[in-house]
């Protein structure tokens, strides 16, 4: 593979000399800033076999660096070996980001090409030099690249959501009123689908329709490809496009809103971007059209309305995770059986998950590829389970997976660790320790107002007391029957001051990773509700959504207060009467064993 | 007192009048942005009656108002009956602060006239219309107005503070070396204070010079009164003025910095500043003098290294913590003896304890003025213990007391909350929740790299669990001989990034005020250490500082986990041992049953 990727950066740097550009920069997003793109936009693993989740690439004449973090330093320098292009870490101490690098490569400026289309607005004007926009860049070199993705479309109705498209775009255009705006224009793909209630899957695990979406207040105008093989005989997606036209929603190409927008535009009219989600190329055309006065810069209000479920997401996100954990905990029982009397590989165990999920009516694929990971392979937080070749379960220590479900009544995340055989004290140590901090967590009360980064250390202290830490966040954010990762909230050590409010739902996931041993993550998805009311104010609280069994075997109760053991057996009990009476009977009993108190 | 204020706001109006000014504001700081101005820098009590540590004044043709935040709404309310001068309330919900408010007042722009030298730069800018900056404003209606104090000053040898005055003035030269700039100028008192190893007592409480200091690669100017009453009597002033003279430190005028900048300075020199400190007219003036580009505005480097503490100063810090500690537990024995048989008022109590310090040899005056508060008293965070008339202190019940000193060996802060008879069920349960919330900071491990707001709740969890708050930070910043208070390192609910570091001495001050009933808070100093490092990184922790028991009386000794219970008998018996050989005979015996183990 890799004299491929080195005759494709040949390639790219003989199209630099013609073209005078001193560097080139290949990002790893879509058009849309997406975090998981589809694989027309996997533009940076075409070129140098990388193929994390978060990576850019800057080649110079006599440079081709990939800039990626900590998760993927191991992944990077294996994909990377003979490919020519070297890895320069960020989030470590003394990190050099690509701005700076270009800066000190060329102190006299450069020219700097980069795919506007793939280059967020809000970053681009960090670089230094001459920046040339070349849309598509990347189409330039690459033969056989994928089409952009077109998949067929769903909407959901106001009993599935909660809240109407009609009723979610007055909101919008209220906002928009009280902000001084005549329209807004968005391009992140969950809040398209959130605020149009409609979901596809033009992304792996992303039930996301790739679009952008102008609305005004007399106009909603929607970008999107129409042209789905089988349009005609696929008469959902025809019912869908008609919903939502029903809705006033204009229904239009995928490359068409530069033209409307400019055929729409009126002296001294105001447009609302987001500069985090929109892209340079979009950006530049908009601003060209409404001049910089015209341009009204700030975080989308759909990304927060998104992130805050109503009764109806939360009722049936309880369902979903009903759902989800029958099916873990006969993924469980299942595994236990099969390990105990034959040989069951990593990918086995992943893809009798998958296959568990999807029995269950509504299930619309998995969240993310399943982590199935036995001994050191769940060191690596985001280890890939090979398809080929993965690793055998042994009759001993622990088995993390961590998976997830989108169902069109919800998404779901959950990692479990248990334990394959004897463990080693060491693994049981981190395994009650990771275990106090998911408690810490769950059992937090803080008062309205409080944000993720102040509350983070509840899931960290038990470990930190014993000099352990873990490199990732606490909690992400999780959207319903959308993203599994949505902000604008999380829980880490960041300095995000979203509050976390009433409704958002986000993950409790401490973990603890010691490479070449084991690694071990617990995960529920939690609730943010209301606590109560005091004179000292108004308290929230967590809900633990997540129901499946936590193994008690490779507790060491002594390390547990007498408090988290009582959330602990509180919640297996909870567990057990919830989800028994959906197993067989062998299951059932299985299930009692496991969620006896300690 | 009311007719006085309302006569001098009538005397500023007609002053606005004949000048055309819209509004005038008088803030409550002095030209070195202190947070506890002189006598002199008084203006805002002067004009009307409020004597708040925090709190500006905006009059208008038909306004007066005074801007504070919710520590001081009830004292606001009490001293400004009758003053004609309004309540804006800062720090709620849906707070205007002064720009806001002066925008909606004078939509089309005002003349809005500042003291400047009272005003810091920093804030000057969001002011809308046109701002005068008119210097000792007050000076021009204030009979009377006290001078520029001016006291006896001492010098701090290396052997006491650990670094000579040459090696920080290196250290600050490498900086601005570093940083690309000529020089800096310094207004902030205690940083000044700390650079020239220099105490005096120009303000009450705060061992500070009054002066300014510029500091070039070859040149050292302190602007500073040299007119210190008796000069040529006081020995002890004429030697620290030669000793500072010896570092080639050349001894200013106070107000000769302006004349010697504008004769020194050289076409394209910068200079360093920091626009948290520096008043407006100051700036303006150094503005003028070295133009826009000539300046370089950031945070002083000297806050951190001031803020860092050396081996020398926490060893006289623990001494410090010893000695206060034998004054506190002397003042603690007295009160319950004589509680018990006689009527002692907070008053006589706070006396009592300020004459115990003072017999201490290197005692420099208080840190700050006692709270000394019984019952509904303490309630009162800021509670200011009335000279005449205080509470008589009843046999049942919390007396609170927070105290501190100066010594030349350290400055300290300390509350104890003690029983005075029989407590409520409410008292107990509420000492023993905020004691669980020190306990729980002082035992807190954390990873470098983290800020004191990513673990305030360690501090505040037991109390949220139960609906319960305070609403003051954690802790703050305390310096060596310096400010009770000083920064740029806290813990609270904020998103201050600073880290904390190894040397950084803190309070641990969780409390808890019921309007009306009673008062909880328990202050231990806490010293920011390096706990160990392990594969996950290098981790701190605290250690306790402060010596004097917690009282266990008023404890529920089942809401304390077996790890906080042990906590406090190895810190009670620490106390014991350490502070018993100190005390006598009947004291000890006293302080052995104190500190029996729960």
């Amino acid at each position: 593979m890799s004299e491929l990727h080195s005759a494709r950066i040949a390639a790219l740097r003989r199209l630099m000399a013609e073209r005078n550009w001193d560097a080139v920069i290949i990002t790893g997003t879509d058009p849309h800033c997406s975090e998981y793109p589809a694989a027309r936009w996997k533009q940076v693993e075409w070129l140098s076999g990388f193929t994390g989740e978060a990576g850019d690439i800057v080649v110079t004449a006599d440079h081709a660096g990939l800039w990626t973090d900590t998760r993927y330093f191991i992944q990077a320098l294996e994909q990377l070996q003979g490919s020519g292009v070297v890895l320069h870490k960020m989030k470590v101490p003394g990190a050099v980001g690509i701005p700076e690098w270009l800066a000190g490569k060329f102190p006299d400026g450069a020219v700097i090409a980069v795919d506007g289309l793939c280059q967020s607005y809000e970053a681009v004007g960090d670089l230094p030099g001459r920046v040339v926009d070349v849309p598509d860049l990347p189409s330039l070199l690459w033969e056989g690249r994928p089409d952009i993705p077109c998949t067929p479309v769903t909407t959901l109705g106001e009993e599935q959501v909660g809240v109407s498209r009609a009723d979610k775009l007055r909101r919008l255009r209220k906002y928009l009123l009280r902000n001084g705006c005549d329209s807004i224009f968005l391009s992140s793909l969950d809040e398209i689908a959130w605020l149009l209630n409609v979901r596809a899957s033009d992304i792996e695990y992303n039930p996301y329709v790739i679009s952008f979406l102008a609305v005004s207040q007399d106009s909603v105008d929607w970008f999107v490809r129409k042209d789905i093989p089988g349009l005609q005989e696929d008469s959902d997606t025809v019912d869908s496009f008609e919903d939502i036209a029903a809705d006033d929603v204009q229904i239009r190409g995928y490359s068409e809103w530069q033209e409307l927008l400019a055929s729409r535009y009126t002296e001294g009219e105001r447009i609302f971007l987001d500069p985090s989600t929109l892209n340079w190329s979009v950006g530049r055309c908009i601003a060209d059209i409404y001049g910089e006065d015209g341009l009204q810069f700030g975080e989308s209000p759909v990304k927060l309305w998104k992130a805050v479920k109503n009764d109806v997401e939360i009722a049936s996100l309880r369902e979903a995770c009903f759902e989800d954990g029958v099916a873990m905990e006969k993924f469980l029982f299942w595994l236990e059986r099969e390990v105990s009397c034959r040989c069951v590989t990593e990918w086995e165990a992943s893809e009798r998950l998958s296959s568990l999920r999807a029995e269950i009516p509504g299930y619309r694929g998995d969240s993310f590829g399943n982590i199935s990971a036995c001994g050191a392979n769940a060191a690596l937080p985001h280890y890939l389970t090979p398809r080929v070749g993965s690793a055998e379960l042994p009759r001993r220590g622990l088995y993390l997976v961590d998976s997830g479900g989108q169902y069109i009544f919800g998404t779901t995340d959950i990692t479990r660790t248990v334990p394959l055989g004897p463990c080693s004290r060491l693994e049981m140590e981190d395994y009650t320790l990771v275990l106090k901090g998911m408690i810490g967590l769950a059992m937090a009360v803080f008062p309205e107002g409080t944000a993720g980064c102040q509350i983070d250390a509840a899931a960290r202290m038990p470990l930190w007391r014993t000099l352990r830490n873990f490199g990732h966040g606490t909690g992400h954010g999780i959207g319903f029957y959308l993203g599994v990762h949505e902000g604008p909230q999380d829980i880490r050590q960041n300095f995000n001051r979203q509050p976390l409010l009433p409704g958002m739902v986000l993950s409790d996931e401490p973990g603890l990773y010691r490479e070449g041993l084991h690694g071990i993550r617990h995960e529920n998805m939690i609730l943010c509700r209301r606590e109560g009311e005091s004179e000292f104010g108004s308290f929230l609280s967590f809900e633990t959504l997540t129901l499946c069994h936590i193994d008690t075997a490779p507790l060491l109760r002594e390390l547990l207060s007498d408090e988290e053991a009582g959330w602990l057996n509180a919640y297996n009990e909870k567990v057990y009467t919830t989800l028994g009476p959906a197993l067989n009977a062998e299951q059932r009993e299985w299930l009692r064993k496991k969620t006896l108190a300690i």
